[in-house]
């Protein structure tokens, strides 16, 4: 049963408290525009929104909602604990160390409620997007509610949601505007006068209604009931819910001064006095245990890497290494391959691309799976938004472009909304390195394994032909959790067995050898084995290892060859710094500090040429393996 | 004199013949969207612009020209030879190796004509901006021009653009939409609606034309003409140009299809014979030497690091380290100290911030120098990108936010503008690290250093204090390229002379010791000298190397030192992974393989908390370096 009006004043009143409590006990967190958004979230949570008793992360069969402005995390705690999502008791713990409660929401931490971290701005209706249509993927006629602020707007990322949803006809959301005029620096205006913000979404095409009441608790009812009627009619609905920040507290009302200031102690006494309603019926409970009903803590399950450790090592030929080459393919075609197999196998299996499904080899997901494509078009973020949505409601999602934009365009969405937020997003990312070729430097990523590898979490694999790019992103669909898998554009030769399983983190030893320890990944594997072979004739011995995952590594493997040869060349499409070369590094300074030469471009960007005259050019063959090994087996 | 219509017809036929050349000889790029864009680069060049005679990177005093879908190449180069950049027959290196005209186009390799990269789609429009703000700075009362496609409009910074050049009343600025209505996956409606281009403009308040014959060299001319005429008016000028992809050639026209594909011999001469206008006077030259008229390629100055190698070690006062310090202070107020300065000192230092002034120390600088200050809301992608084009005007520019949002956000606009684009542009980050503290992870960014390492020609600096933070902003502003500066929100000890000058790229040894080389960036130089007191007390002599400049890496500094020690502790505020840490471990593989220990974040996300405790539980401090030293020491 809904809540009356008496008692939804009460709660307002009572979050209100709690969120003066908040800040005011650490310090530190967004009390103005939190104060603005209490009638709304309180509407929203004890009105509006058909929840489900209990809480998981997939929210399958209720209506969810998103908090894009993250930093006024305080209103959203309030409402959740008072919700019964967690015990009252834990807002006590609001940014202090150990929390759950984090300056800005997070899942990482397990905080149930929570569906995705936000905090970086402008990231929340991509993800909301992708929840909706993960919606209607499944058949849950359940709506999305979202909530940004009206500063955030000036984010790009949000016109990149806003053009997509209309153009795609997302009808299941509800995105509200907090429009409170106000941001860190001044009024909007001050910063960067947006204008009207309706003759926007309008000319994006949205169904835009307005809440001039945005505090009066009727009026939000009203007008979010009247948005909610609008929705499946084709069009999102945009609110614009006109606020005052600071509300309900007179000193921060009608100002910017506390978007981001804790009240002294003082300041909280009088603040509290003025939220304090004799009429009402509850305790305005302080921040102790109140006996609320939390629902259990979600668990993300991650599973850990199986591996059966009887890959055996390769049979050269009598012909030679060149006799394994079964018919040289590109490696994209190989992950064509495994997403039309994974489209077959694994109904949860979703791609989305970025306006280049020739090149990533989608061609035949889309026209078998018409459903469960999903084309963006030019804009990599809201991709990764969408992506990290999608898995809200138990997608496993495969997005494709090129490597840069996989990862540099994108970096701070994948950190936010994927890795940090631990969702089951894999970033498949073709055309890496410099054997894109002559498209030149501006697409020619060479720093992307050292991006995707800081990243806690991520998984990183770089495979090296045809047959393991397939069974890699077989193999990914299976393992829970963020992974980048890259690959490339050139036609290269195909070796590595077809029926080899892909072991996530475990290193391939191709070959053995005593003299020296040759570490190689993706496009150099190969380069790597005619080195080897070039090498023996001159009497030297190389053990080559497959390192297909770059994060997490081997270590061990690696430790164990160099037990044995005393030295190591890493070979890598990659800048020199940051990448696979320097990952081995430390595991040797760490480990067993040991002579080692990188085959890897010198700190430079690349430009156009033919894939084979940049890899001449820049050192990175067969013939650079050879002159390393020469240049390492001289220090050892 | 402007040329008639008779050789303008002729000149757009010359130029197709080009295009069809350029991209038929290499088997690549992109002749679709050059075709359908021939008129108007012919008559933008020939007839519309004022332009000088000869080049250069300010392009003062006169109309300047960006293309921001930079895969139309072809046709822009071939503009620019046939206009007298450079001569006609380097239009045969077309996206070959050790070519100056590179599959995109760019600056790095000194082609006179073009003053940005471009590629990575959607970052142009920013760029314009900033060199129409330089205008405007310098009373440069000229024009700028820019190209976008249709399709790039997806990219969500064009919407940070389009929302601030409104907002700031950027009327020097006559932006050019493609709209031929295709893209790579098919026509745009295909891949992504995106309705009215012409309401969406509007709604973000821009002034609004069209050419509908955007093929017509008339009606291109008189349209320009039009949308000059409504500069200066208060409002951006929009011209929308209803262009045919492929025009010219009939096989090519009405399709997506020739967007990236060349044609082929026989498509090639059939296609030459649509493109011979036997009334013309020109002779449709080959692209062979043809005596225009070059002017010299522009260099890019790059001073050297100059060090004078004669700063001295630290004077430990009888009292201790802790005498060292001269009153706690954040690091963050040494740069506002130094842009306080600089604004006075240099006039050509402009400031640029994304609505965090307070937080970035900034008061001073924006009182001082309201019209040197831009404040462009929450849109960093857009920040990097009207930096790198205020440059080009001649400004320094400094941006200033947190340190996530100043790289993980605008990772591939910092690459591209940037760093690849060689521009004299100050990223300057404050609150890096954990010890932002309690806003938590999303906030806490810890891979900055090596996101910015791995960017080419980028200068990566990270000071330990209010002190030398200050004396680097003064630095870096007589460093001419791209640098970050990193530096941080909490007070700690000032402790660095404060008339000890700043060199780039010259590690400074604070104390001499024999036993372990303790390498310190940031806030942990402090917490070095700490633990080597601690150290000193047990016996074990650090020498503690203050490594303000992670990129260029001081090598021989740390190797001179490691020649005494024979063992090193790196300490840094930074993940494990990718940072100054594996630098170093890569420095010692390559050249005196030797046991290191690591302190840092041990590949995990932060979380709210105060400085302390965070530094205290991800063990960033005295303590764990002198157990790290412990370690290293046993290891020997």
């Amino acid at each position: 049963m809904k809540p009356n009006t008496q008692q939804l004043n009460d709660l307002t009143i009572q979050v209100r408290r709690d969120i003066l409590r908040m800040v005011h006990a650490v310090n530190s967190g967004h009390p103005g525009g939190s104060l603005g958004c209490t009638e709304f979230l309180v509407a929203l949570y004890q009105n509006i929104m058909d929840r489900k008793e209990g809480f998981d992360m997939d929210g399958m069969g209720e209506d969810i909602f998103f908090l894009s402005n993250g930093h006024i995390s305080p209103v959203f705690y309030s409402v959740l604990a008072r919700s019964g999502y967690f015990p009252v008791a834990e807002l006590a713990t609001f940014r202090l160390i150990n929390s759950r409660l984090q300056g800005h929401p997070t899942t990482h931490d397990g905080l149930p409620g929570v569906r995705i971290a936000s905090g970086s701005l402008g990231q929340g209706l991509s993800v909301a997007i992708g929840a909706a249509q993960a919606k209607k993927l499944n058949g849950d006629n359940h709506i999305v509610y979202t909530l940004h602020g009206d500063g955030e707007l000036q984010e790009g990322q949000n016109w990149e949601a806003i053009m997509y949803a209309s153009a795609k006809k997302v009808d299941n959301l509800v995105a509200t505007i907090d429009l409170n005029g106000k941001q860190i620096d001044g009024t909007t205006d001050e910063v960067l006068a947006m204008g009207s913000i309706k003759a926007k979404f309008e000319a994006f095409d949205w169904d835009v209604l307005e809440i001039e009441k945005g505090n009066d608790l009727e009026a939000i009812i009203a007008g979010m009931n009247d948005a909610k009627s609008r929705t499946g009619k084709g069009k999102p609905v945009c609110v614009l819910l006109h606020t005052e920040m600071g509300n309900g507290v007179d000193f921060m009302m009608f100002s910017h001064a506390w978007h981001g200031k804790a009240p002294n102690d003082t300041q909280l006494e009088i603040a509290l006095g003025q939220n304090y309603n004799v009429g009402g019926n509850l305790d305005y409970s302080p921040l102790t245990p109140n006996g609320g009903t939390p629902v259990e803590s979600h668990k993300i399950e991650k599973n850990s890497i199986v591996t059966t450790n009887k890959i055996p090592h390769l049979v050269i030929p009598p012909s030679g290494v060149r006799g394994l080459n079964t018919g040289s393919k590109d490696t994209r075609s190989g992950f064509g391959a495994g997403m039309t197999e994974l489209g077959q196998k694994n109904e949860n299996v979703v791609a989305l691309c970025a306006d280049l499904i020739g090149s990533l080899k989608f061609d035949d997901f889309k026209k078998n799976h018409p459903e469960r494509f999903f084309q963006i078009g030019i804009a990599e973020a809201n991709m990764i938004g969408i992506a990290a949505g999608l898995t809200i409601g138990g997608k496993i999602p495969f997005t494709g472009t090129f490597a840069n934009f996989s990862t540099g365009r994108v970096y701070d969405q994948i950190r936010q909304s994927v890795a940090y937020s631990e969702k089951n997003v894999k970033i498949c990312a073709s055309h890496a390195g410099l054997t894109l070729g002559e498209d030149g430097a501006t697409h020619q990523i060479l720093e992307d394994i050292g991006l995707m590898k800081m990243l806690p979490g991520m998984t990183v694999i770089n495979t090296c032909d045809y047959n393991q790019t397939k069974a890699a992103t077989l193999a990914i669909a299976d393992h829970h959790g963020p992974v980048y898998l890259r690959f490339g554009r050139p036609v290269v030769p195909n070796f590595m067995p077809a029926d080899q399983p892909f072991e996530i983190g475990k290193a391939i030893v191709l070959t053995e050898g005593s003299d020296v320890t040759i570490v190689a990944t993706g496009h150099l594997v190969w380069e790597a084995l005619i080195a080897a072979e070039a090498l023996e004739a001159q009497g030297i011995s190389a053990e080559v290892i497959n390192i297909h995952t770059i994060k997490p590594l081997d270590e061990e493997a690696i430790l164990q060859s160099l037990a044995k040869t005393k030295c190591i060349v890493t070979a890598e499409e990659h800048n020199i710094l940051g990448g696979l070369g320097e990952s081995i590094s430390r595991v040797l300074a760490l480990n067993s500090p040991l002579p080692q030469e990188f085959v890897a471009v010198n700190d430079s960007f690349g430009e156009s040429g033919t894939p084979e005259q940049l890899m001449d050019k820049y050192k990175l063959n067969n013939q650079a393996i050879v002159a390393a090994v020469e240049r390492v087996m001289k220090r050892k």
